[in-house]
């Protein structure tokens, strides 16, 4: 499927922009999309500090339509961001996680069934390293207020009692970031709106357009809260295997009948509905979504109407299936108990299941997409064999056969050991004879910036900007 | 004169050491000059904003010391500080100064008559662009909180009700100053200690050695406080003419008796004293200070007696000249009445005068110096001439030969003015119905980071790291 195909300026513009929370600069949209020049080009950035979750098709179902409209997607992939969030972390991991994130959000969209010959991997560092955008860093810290910058990081910076330096930077440098990755527009949760309005003040003062910016809703977690990727017990996986899934949404909160904070009926709207929609309406304009191009099947029985999008699967007892062609009618049914919570998760678990199918199948089948996850979590891969320890020749005669020397027995290779130690001992004493050396003589040695270096190094070795499927 | 002369390590030491206010990391210091393997390394940073004036004649006497020991001197030259100071200013300005700084710093010391082989002048931007220094800014930045970084830039960024978030940086960014100098100390005024206690606690954190910290103690300006680049009235500029040094230190604080914040006598402490000293000590180790080389003429009167640093010329019915061979005699005789305010003043005046006078010989001399200077303070450069207004041929007929157009008479020439303006009036309406713009097809046209790629140029193909004389 192209993103081509023919949809006139005003439709683009009502998908792009239809769900969300709020739209900043809706006029920089509409001229560019009504004038046909270009295509519209989008970003959202993510810091592969974690392992990417099913929380992250909140935003990938909202970027869906970006493509689905022909925008130009970049996905940043913040890999400097990810590295200072946690020095402790090895500088190769950071690389190995972009990796994975890139295959794991691909492999996302391909399930949805929305094409990626417009989505654009950016990694951080290919640019944020670099003389221009660190000149005009240091510029835009020249113009801006701490208090500013302050108030801008105010939702997304951690509040802590003694807050970090960086804190202070990353609004401004996600400012920057629109300029250098020549974009119209950025795209983020609503949280993001202050940080958002920072970039629309202060890019202008630099000499730079201001850019429109979409923000999605706020969507409550499965347990009731933002879904993190460091709280293990409520994420699900990209690679979960059904049944924990199951166990998963067994446990998300689903108060019966309440609708508020109801993180599976949340996640209902958010994710899994547009999704379907998307279907819907791809099947409408004579471009059906394609199973055989890496998309999921549909979250509908078979015997479903058409234009169905969410089906809850119940045997006649407890009242027969249900099927559903918009959200409203679903949250009307839970909200008045006609839909039961065991039957809502278990419709979700599926529906999420099914999603999941075709990215769990291109795991499988590709080499690199595994590979990536094992240098990534290597914690997560387990040890298959220990390596034998070998003994260096040198020492052979210090262990038994047994153990894999040459010493004939126990006693003999006793003796030799102590002969070595002794050996060892005088060694130790005649070079000691040699030098005396004075405390003033020691001087402190300078520390190379390996590390740095390497980070540097690694980052540009590393995963490069990759445009996807380019035709 | 070689910086190599044979002086013994603990006399290093000291020469280094002497007259300053306090010294962090003299074990650092010492264990290099003990071992002698390498010349020890220093910095003073300083950001090309104004212009020099005498006031920086402190911190160059203290450093006069440092390449009197054979120490390696690295002058900074901080253009994109210098830069950031003053966003208005067009960069090409900033180049420029730099250049001039490197100009009248060199003929300084050549002035002083200490060797410039060591001295090394670095320009900022030759190095705080790159990758691997903005990396360890980032993890810098992610390691130092908010208030420690307000704490060390207490006492020297400008304290104001919004302050900007650059004053948070400039800590982080002097104590990574230490290590791509690859210097071993720094050294400025004590003003400097909590931004020199800083780098010593952070940049061991990044895998970098704690450096030595040397301070000045602070002197006060002429008018009693700090002299500024600023402030017109109270600096005594490089160029000044001995009449106009002469002006500005008969406006000097100089209370009669007073000693306490007396700017006159501070500077004969500061400035004068050392840098005769200096004369005195080279002579008696048999390496006189040359004036053939460009050093400048003593302060003391033909018939001082040998040993004088500085003589009060006057008249018998005065009291007679005065010969001083070290500070605490003159400032003795000072506060008892012994030498007056205006005593003083002349005499301070004339050994101002004296030590300028190569400085300037040396601008007379050089093309570029002067050229240098031309460039940096154009609006000091009067303008020559006027370009006389040139008149296009293509209208030449709307104006009289009297105006430099070719109308035989006034009369004519307002004919063809008029006919002119028909034209053009008929031209716009033609155009007018060609086209007819919609205010949608209007875009916004995307600026240019010409200006960002303007400084980074012109900051490369500036002024590059010179190392004066190098043998």
């Amino acid at each position: 499927m192209s993103s081509q195909a023919n949809i006139s300026a005003s439709d683009r513009f009502s998908l792009i922009t239809r769900d969300l929370d709020e739209v900043l600069g809706a006029d920089i949209i509409k001229a560019i999309l009504e004038k046909e020049e270009r295509p519209l080009s989008a970003y959202w950035g993510t810091a592969p500090t974690g392992r990417p979750h099913v929380g992250y098709l909140v935003p990938l179902t909202k970027i869906a339509d970006f493509l689905r409209a022909g925008v130009e997607v970049k996905i940043l992939l913040a890999d400097i961001h990810a590295f200072l969030d946690n020095l402790k972390a090895p500088i190769e991991l950071v690389r190995h996680r972009v990796n994975y994130y890139r295959h794991v959000l691909t492999a996302v969209f391909k399930a949805i069934g929305v094409p990626t010959d417009r989505l654009i991997f950016v990694v951080g560092s290919s640019y944020q390293l670099t003389e221009a955008y660190n000149m005009d860093n240091y510029r835009l810290c020249a113009s801006v207020t701490e208090h500013d910058a302050k108030k801008a990081g105010a939702e997304v910076v951690k509040q802590v009692a003694s807050p970090l330096l960086s804190g202070l930077l990353y609004p401004g440098l996600q400012a920057l970031d629109e300029q250098y990755l020549g974009v119209d527009m950025q795209f983020g949760g609503v949280d993001q709106r202050k940080i958002f309005t920072f970039a629309e003040q202060y890019l202008p003062k630099l000499g730079y357009k201001k850019r429109a910016h979409l923000m999605n809703a706020m969507v409550p977690g499965l347990k009731g809260s933002k879904m993190s990727s460091s709280d293990n017990s409520s994420k699900i996986d990209f690679l979960d295997t059904p049944k924990e899934v199951s166990k998963k949404i067994a446990d998300a909160v689903c108060a019966p009948g309440e609708v508020e904070g109801n993180g599976v009926l949340g996640f209902a709207r958010a994710v899994l509905f547009p999704i379907a929609r998307l279907r819907v309406e791809s099947e409408a304009m004579g471009t059906p979504v394609s199973e055989a191009q890496g998309a999921s099947k549909s979250f509908v029985a078979p015997d479903a109407p058409k234009g169905s999008m969410f089906s809850i699967v119940r045997p006649e007892k407890y009242g027969g299936s249900l099927h559903y062609s918009d959200y409203p009618s679903l949250e009307k049914d839970y909200a008045s108990g006609a839909v039961h919570p065991a039957d809502l998760k278990k419709a979700v678990a599926e529906a999420i299941t099914t999603l999941l199918e075709p990215v769990q199948t291109l795991f499988e089948k590709d080499a690199e997409f595994k590979k990536a996850k094992e240098d990534a979590y290597p914690e997560d891969t387990p040890v298959v064999k220990k390596k034998e320890k070998k003994i260096n020749p040198r020492f052979a005669h210090l262990y038994t056969k047994e153990e894999g020397g040459t010493a004939e027995t126990e006693e003999k290779a006793l003796a030799n050991q102590k002969a070595e130690e002794e050996k060892k001992a005088a060694a130790k004493a005649a070079k000691r004879q040699q030098q005396v050396t004075l405390p003033a003589d020691k001087e402190e040695v300078q520390p190379t910036d390996k590390e740095n270096e390497t980070f540097v190094e690694a980052a540009r070795a590393g995963v490069e900007n990759v445009h996807l499927e380019k035709k």
